[in-house]
């Protein structure tokens, strides 16, 4: 049986939590509490020597880093797909995923905040400041996509959740945790309900996790 | 024909280069100078909203965002491969290209690192110290991944150069450009002169492109 390890409030572990839903993947949840720095102990460390979550365990291997993850899964459980079929429309749906997975969500991850924090002293304005100016600059190139795309339905790409979307909702939710204003990106507004009626997201959301107590 | 879109000593573009020349396609050089901010003007921002580099454009599409271009150009030119054929070796190749491509190279972009100088008044010493945790951080940990894979040769996986060696190498480049200490790092480095006795690497180089000058 497949084992997730992850934290309930981590972008990352979301967006494999949702991949997994929409496969209708069970796993064994380790939840690995960042607020105590569980991820720096060695033991977690042995199973993932960048001590990051989240990591998914197959048993015999233990998969790290979402983007990985996430082709995998997608690999490994073909239905329902989070890519299409065409080459350039699968480019198209993993640059949006990747505008969230590298161009924001690294950038405001924990271990950088820290970073501004302690080395900078950053106070939380300031934070939250810095995370909206890499959400809104990708956000503001998104709504665009999204808007210029006639052939779309009611997600990212198609008229079904994609990849894009896995990356797309955990980072809208961050977004609110960071108080950024969300009015100016209706298109993205509206995959965001979109996606939180279905029970594959609403099932992933960091607040539906048992240990978010 | 193909044309790239880049800027010589962009990390992205860099990646987007050897993947080019691994696959031995030549493309038509669009050079986007980012020290003019050439990337911020209008006729860029036509072509990708999110006004980064690379843009690889196919003559009917503009493919953004280099975990998607280098996706797409291993889907629709195959030989030779740049992910191997099974699932859970993909998923490590691909979790090596994410530890760059994600944790490290967005974190210490241009804009980021212009924030720091404008909003934070980090010297260059700082900006170098900001870069260098990042950089260590993944390094450490990709050293000990590659220090426990008994059957790698001289690349990052396996016997030939994967999508974890496109992504290394300019993020090699980049840590020498900030004065990095890379002795810490010796499987790393060893795979780094690997990979520049081999002309799909050396002729991606920065200083190799002719608007290096």
């Amino acid at each position: 049986m497949l084992a997730l390890h992850s934290f309930f409030r981590s972008g990352t572990s979301h967006r494999v939590r949702i991949a997994l839903n929409l496969k209708g993947l069970t796993v064994e949840n380790h939840p690995v509490d960042l607020r105590t720095e569980e991820h720096l102990a060695d033991a977690f460390r042995a199973i993932n020597p960048q001590a990051l979550v989240p990591v998914l365990s197959t048993g015999s291997h233990h998969l790290i880093q979402s983007p990985a993850i996430l082709e995998w899964l997608d690999e490994t459980y073909p239905d329902p797909p989070l890519l299409p079929a065409d080459a350039i429309e699968r480019a198209h749906v993993r640059a949006m995923a990747a505008m969230v997975g590298c161009d924001v969500h690294p950038i405001n991850n924990r271990r950088v905040l820290m970073y501004l924090r302690s080395q900078f002293g950053t106070d939380e304005a300031g934070v939250n400041a810095w995370c909206g100016t890499w959400i809104g600059a990708a956000f503001d190139a998104m709504e665009q996509m999204l808007a210029a795309d006639k052939h779309r339905g009611d997600f990212c790409f198609g008229g079904a959740p994609s990849m894009a979307d896995v990356y797309l909702i955990p980072q809208v939710e961050s977004a609110r945790r960071f108080q950024v204003d969300l009015s100016a990106w209706p298109h993205i507004m509206s995959i965001d309900a979109a996606c939180q009626a279905i029970p594959a997201f609403a099932k992933a959301a960091p607040s539906a996790q048992p240990e978010a107590g």
